[in-house]
């Protein structure tokens, strides 16, 4: 019973056009050409490498794109388990006429070329969109992104500050930095001033939120000008900062990015818990894990000094939800965001789903984001989504608490997309 | 199949008269008078802030009863989908014969009136216990309590230390404590024989538990009375305690009071994980929060040091359940107690429940308790409880394990009731 | 419907006859003799203590078996609930023709009775094997075991080394050191030539893992045979070493062991997060517990430094499981190992199973173990491994991702079996 009505909920929730509050696509090239730029979709080549492949395999220099995805394929039948996969599997079946449950050597090279063929149509990239029930979708600039040559009411900005926050002693950075605001920061006033440059650009242009991930050690507290600019003297020089050199820094920028969230009333995305580079010689982008030891009692402070701003907060490990359902539960300020990376397989996100939707107010959750890098991924990530939101829906409300189908897909469409609207202002 | 044999097995345990081990019901003042004592649950009022209400509007200075109401209701369709809001429908649908699922701008004003006549009512007390199926209820009393003028058979005393273990360096405490003993404490000997004082005028009422909320980073420890004294003087002094001097201040009073539940053979109920004032501008009662990064491994001397003194033991994180459930299943002494606060939600209740029933004594498990401020709300607690707990029994016993339905009954029974008078006495 | 599936998968991969991949079976007497043996196992002895039996009256010296059993079956009662007692219903039933479905005091007599004429055939041991469907059983080595006398094929020899790494500061652990090896070891050096030549004489008798487990405190990196010296030094004279200096010996010992898994082509079987004797006082082996408050990002150094090696690895809390997934899914050279101790019920077995099933590469999961000290115990506890591998392989797999039945199966076999066989080569 539970499965047929969950079944027939998740129906409706698919006719919901949505809009992706988070992902890494490029405006100026949102779609995939060729199978070799899905399948080089980190989890695709990690995963690859994790089962056995060598790096070197994966990553030579000078790969065609055919024989990349030739090589990729000899690894899935290790994987075709995992929900990655699915997701694979799931989109060549959706936009490509693929009509088998397992891509192998025997069936990849006609779906290549079949595939090719579709993604070169000139309407590729709005036929997806279209498919995927898609209509606008929140991108992941860098601080020194032009934001020009694209619609950004489709493609929406975000400003990523990572590199601003953990990455300022790195003199590209402060290259960047300076190229993009004309503004060479000889100190806490002029990097603040610097700051604010950007959140004028990025203003101008629609941003919808600042965003940064964080390591699990990270804990936010205001710095002042003095003390930061007794680290940034050092920072300048060139020197190699102390630890704790390197925290005032990395707080003194992410205590101003705060404090123009709160001028430009930008919410601030906050991706916490990852641990860069863990295996530096992992393949690309498949270096970086996480320590769980983490508590967002370590943003105490900042959840207390700006109840103006929007904090929808992503965790890394599973066992953060319930910290994140409390602190939504109790501080104003804080919103769930969706399920990120090594959460966002369905075990996990269906016992996170259910403690968000039992005790979360119901109009400060930001349901999923497909954190994708071309646009074939939506439909699979969406629909992944769906299908364990309709689960939770199904048992947890419509049996457990006798709602009517109808009230529980108006729940569903507001974690869907209502609340992307009202938290981002979009 | 498993929903209708849950449910069959929730009729059968809802016709169990229980007992209450735990709640912060005022015996002079135990049941509602109206809505707003029902809905000033801090559980609606900090919801209703969470979701965007400012905490002015909620608890103005001299709001008259049907205002507060009113104003909380139209934060309601932001928190129908909690499962606190879903207990006060139930409530209201049980005692006041409400007859909506949703209480709403258009509806609340005559269930506000019909609610107010069946609680004028004068046997509306006994009305609602019985209806609720609840005999005895354990109480949380304040150290200097007089325990006058209520029956201690129904009303079950229950000695709350926290303000002794954590507050002592506060005037007004040591003051009450001067006043309900007779003795102003000098020093660790002086100190000791006050609390002594205390579990005698408890025990002479009946008191069946000694219990306390503690933060994540307590760890118990015996600490002489020399090393005591030494910080106490400061204390005494007026000075501010240094925290190694306020942790052994605690660390004192606390293995005290655990040395005299020895001598008054008291369970001593541990409610671990709280942080307190995590959110200062919160609404009342809705500004504590947790940091998850807490184990049992910290309370290990006290185990091992009281093996005569029964610790009943509430965790807030979820994640504290394994070891809760390990430390159960290897010391005699520690038992499983409910589902606390953050944890109290079927999510995590169902989760924490089936690892319970799977690995600890049954005869070392109280199900659950509900914490409630007024009696109305025991009903609809224990409800969610007993929906939880059935379908533990269905899935995992009658269907996995083939029990009878009897046996399964038989189990939830003494989880429900029987375990809370062997390991209370009561 | 997905119960009557999953049941169908179980029968199906009932079939399969498995390689147990960790036990600690004394090959000399593999199989119990009398009840006696079987209920003494840890787990009845801790459960039946921490339900209220007195230590003294389970562990009395000189009980013989009839009256030990018929103690134990006192706290039966109180246990009949926890899945370790379902343990041993079971193997009753399957090998006993016991037909009640409890132990009680008024027929476990007559069990006993049967059971003993049953187990005192000379061909038990391969009856119960046969029965059970396993056909070859990993051992437990101590580091100076002569593995002489059994048959190695049936009984795989695998290299127990918590002795060596946590306790060489006892002068009896570097007696058999000496005796094992004939090299008395007199700094790093000499110690790494003693520990070459323990893996010459396990790898010519067809080890196929080393194996340790590891405190949450543990975090290996390498140590200079300098630095190792030193702390070797005091260690030789007796002094009682610094907790530096304990942990430098553990870690150069770690880290040699290492190398020689290097050399000698073998998995390393890491048990992650065990704290011994946290209740002294406990019965014999159920003493131990742990603080779930560990990381992988320990092994970080150790994960990067040998590719080359394996590391099957197990978790003790339940929480660290998804760190287990999410490093085993990066990092080549991790493993996820079964389900150890206080993670091994099925409450955990099975959210652990999902989130493993969905993203760890299908070749990288060892399934299952049944850690038995006697052989009657692999029947019941892979009995309760595939119940729940067949529920999930039914609900994420056949039911939400439409494979095959065969297809599930086949990815159940390999789990259960065919990944024994490549990751340790046998």
């Amino acid at each position: 019973m539970s499965e047929l009505l969950a079944s027939r909920l998740c129906d409706e929730l698919t006719k919901l056009v949505l809009i992706d509050p988070h992902t890494h696509i490029n405006p100026h090239s949102p779609a995939s050409k060729t199978l070799a730029d899905i399948m080089g979709y980190h989890y695709y080549t990690e995963l690859a490498h994790s089962a056995g492949m060598p790096k070197s395999y994966i990553e030579e220099p000078g790969l065609d794109p055919r024989t990349k995805v030739g090589r990729l394929v000899e690894s899935l039948s290790n994987l075709d388990n995992t929900i990655q996969v699915s997701w694979l599997v799931e989109l060549c079946r959706k936009f490509f006429g693929f009509n088998d449950d397992r891509i192998t050597p025997a069936n990849w090279e006609s779906l290549y070329d079949t595939s090719a063929a579709k993604m070169a149509e000139p309407d590729w990239e709005d036929q997806c969109l279209r498919q995927s029930g898609i209509e606008r979708v929140f991108l992941t600039n860098d601080f020194d992104d032009p934001l020009e040559g694209f619609d950004t009411h489709k493609y929406i900005p975000c400003l990523r500050t990572d590199d601003l926050v953990f990455h300022l002693g790195k003199p590209e950075v402060r290259a960047r930095l300076a190229k993009a605001t004309g503004i060479d920061f000889v100190g806490g006033t002029t990097l603040r001033r610097a700051i604010g440059k950007l959140f004028e650009h990025f203003s101008a242009k629609g941003v919808r939120a600042c965003a940064i991930s964080l390591p699990p050690s990270f804990a936010p507290v205001a710095v002042t000008v003095n003390e930061a600019d007794a680290a940034l003297k050092l920072l300048l020089k060139g020197e190699s900062l102390s630890p704790e050199d390197a925290t005032t820094v990395s707080r003194f920028v992410f205590w101003t990015l705060t404090e123009y969230c709160v001028e430009y009333k930008l919410p601030f995305d906050l991706m916490i818990g990852v641990n860069r580079r863990v295996y530096p010689e992992g393949v690309f982008q498949g270096q970086d894990l996480f320590d769980q030891r983490v508590s967002l009692i370590q943003y105490q402070t900042l959840f207390n000094a700006f109840p103006q701003v929007k904090f929808p907060i992503s965790v890394l490990a599973q066992i953060s939800n319930q910290e994140l359902v409390s602190y939504s539960w109790i501080f104003p300020n804080v919103y769930t965001n969706a399920h990120w990376w090594y959460s966002n397989i369905p075990a996990y996100i269906e016992i996170d789903t259910k403690a968000r939707l039992q005790a979360v107010p119901r109009n400060k959750q930001v349901g999923y984001y497909s954190d994708m890098y071309k646009l074939e991924f939506a439909w699979p990530k969406f629909s992944m989504y769906r299908q364990c939101l309709s689960r939770v829906l199904a048992q947890d409300f419509v049996i457990a608490r006798r709602w009517s189908e109808e009230q529980a897909l108006s729940f569903g469409r507001q974690v869907l997309r209502g609340n992307v609207e009202t938290i981002f202002g979009v």
